[in-house]
C-alpha cells in the first residue's frame, strides 16, 4: 500500500526549512509542498485568535494542493493553533512541541529541562505542560527571546551583540541549572553555536527538526500513507509563499544546501 | 465651509500614534479613525509588491468609514506604495516622507543629512531622491537599522545592550558628518535619547509626526475640507487594529498619554 500524495508543511516564514531538510533526507520518496507565510510573519507576537485563523488559512492552501498529512513547523502555531486545528481537519497534522518534547526527556540526566521560544510560545506554556504531562517530576524553566529572531534575519549569527543578548537572555535558565534546552523556534538553530557557547559545552540543546522527521515517517507507515520508492528529483518539493520568492530563494539556499528554483508567489491570504 | 467626515491615518502597527498625538494637538476639531495592520506587522523587511497591495486593503478599509482624506503614517508604506495609490483614489492621501525632508532641510546647516529607517525604506531610496530633487547640492547618508523596531517592541529604549547595537548602526552616519538626522521609521523617536547620545548633542534629530500633522492641517485648508470647531470629546478618535486590540490598547496608551477605550479588531485582512 502507498500513497503518492504530497505531505504539506507550512511556517511563518522559512525556519521550517530545517524540518525540510531533515524530511528530504529521511523521506527521500515523499514530495512535499511547503507553504511559508512570509507575507505575515512573524507569527511570535501575534495574538492566539490571529495565529489560529492564519493556520487554518495555511492548512486550507496545502489541502488544495491534496496534501496526505500536515506538519506545522512553527513552533508558535504548534503551540497555540495544533489543538484547535487537529480535530477539524481530516488529514492528519503534526506540531513541532511534541516530538522535541520526547526528545528533551531522552536526553535530560537531571530533570531540568529549559525552553526558550517566542512570547507567544513561552506565553502559552505549552512545552512546560506537555514535559510535566509525560514526566511529572521535570523541572521546567522557559523563556522567551524576542530578539532572536530579528538578530537571525539581520544575519549577526556570531556578532558578539548577539553573544551579550544571549547571555542576558539565558542568565535564568543557567541559574536553574538546566542539562538540557530545547530551542523552541525554528529560526534558533542558526544561534547554536552563540547558545552552545553561552549555556556551556554540557548543555544538551535539543532542535526538534530531526525529530519531526522521524514522527513524520512513522505516523505514515502506522496510516499505510508512505510513498513508494522513487528515485530523488529535483521537484520534489515545491515552495509557496505569501511574499516575494527571491529573497525566500536566496536565503533557503543556506537553509538546504541547494538552489531554490521553483519557489513561487501566492496571493491567497 | 466645513466637512465633518473623518481623517483616515493607517500604518503597519502603533508606531502611527505619534502622528495621531500631533494631529490631536494640532487639529482639535477633526474626528480621526486609525488603523494598525497588527496581524501583518512588520512592513521593514517586505517586499515593495505585497506593501502596495496591504496599503491598498488599509485605504479601502478607511474608506468604509467615510475618511475624507488618508494619511499614510508609516514610513516603508510611504516610501514604496505613496506613488501608486495617491493617483488612484480620489480622496487626497499623504505620507510621511515629504514632510520629513522638508523639515530636514529647514534644519541643516552643513547640508549633510542622514536618514535612517527600515531595509525596505532604505534601499527604496525615496528620502534621498526626494532630498536631492528638493535640494540638488545636499549630500545624504542612508543607514537601515533592521533591530530599532524589534529592540523598542522588545521595550530596551535605554538598555545598554541598544546603545551598542545603535553606535554600530549610526558609525557611518557619524563618520559622513550629517548635522540632521531623519528618523525615517515611526517607531524610531522612542529611542531619541539613545540615538542622540549616540550621535552627539549637535546633530538635530527630526521627527515627522509634527510635519505631517501641519501638512495635513494645510491641505485641509487648501481643499476648504477642515472640519468645523467641535468641542473635543472622548469618541474623537476611533482604533482598528487587525490584531487583537488588548496589547494595542495597553501599548498605545504610553504613545498618547490617555486610555484606549474604542479599540477594535477587524478580520477584513
Amino acid at each position: 500500500m502507498s500513497d503518492s500524495r504530497p505531505i504539506g508543511i507550512f511556517d511563518s516564514g522559512m525556519g521550517g526549512l530545517t524540518v525540510v531538510k531533515e524530511m528530504l533526507r529521511l523521506l527521500p520518496a515523499e514530495q512535499l509542498v511547503y507553504f511559508g507565510d512570509t507575507a505575515r510573519v512573524p507569527y511570535g507576537p501575534k495574538s492566539v485568535d490571529t495565529i489560529i485563523r492564519f493556520s487554518i488559512e495555511n492548512i486550507l492552501f496545502l489541502l488544495k494542493h491534496r496534501v496526505k498529512m500536515v506538519v506545522i513547523a512553527c513552533n508558535t502555531a504548534s503551540s497555540v493553533a495544533l489543538a484547535t486545528v487537529e480535530d477539524s481537519f481530516r488529514v492528519p497534522i503534526i506540531g513541532v512541541i511534541e516530538p522535541g518534547v520526547k526528545e528533551a526527556l531522552r536526553r535530560t540526566k537531571s530533570n531540568r529541562v529549559g525552553v526558550i521560544g517566542t512570547r507567544t510560545t513561552v506565553k502559552s506554556n505549552t512545552y512546560a505542560r506537555l514535559l510535566k504531562e509525560m514526566r511529572p517530576g521535570v523541572t521546567v524553566a522557559a523563556q522567551s527571546c524576542p530578539l532572536f529572531v530579528p538578530l537571525v534575519e539581520e544575519g549577526w549569527l556570531r556578532h558578539p551583540l548577539t553573544r551579550a543578548i544571549a547571555a542576558e537572555y539565558l542568565s535564568p535558565l543557567k541559574s536553574a541549572k538546566v542539562d538540557t534546552l530545547i530551542l523552541g523556534c525554528t529560526h534558533y538553530p542558526l544561534l547554536r553555536p552563540v547558545i552552545q557557547q553561552v549555556m556551556g559545552p554540557r548543555v544538551c540543546l535539543i532542535d526538534s527538526a530531526r525529530q519531526v522527521a522521524q514522527q513524520t515517517k512513522e505516523l505514515l507507515q502506522h496510516h499505510g500513507m508512505s510513498a513508494a520508492s522513487l528515485p530523488r528529483n529535483a521537484s520534489a518539493v515545491r515552495f509557496f509563499v505569501s511574499d516575494e520568492p527571491d529573497n525566500f530563494a536566496a536565503v533557503g539556499r543556506r537553509f538546504l544546501g541547494f538552489p531554490l528554483n521553483n519557489v513561487r508567489k501566492t496571493t491567497y491570504v
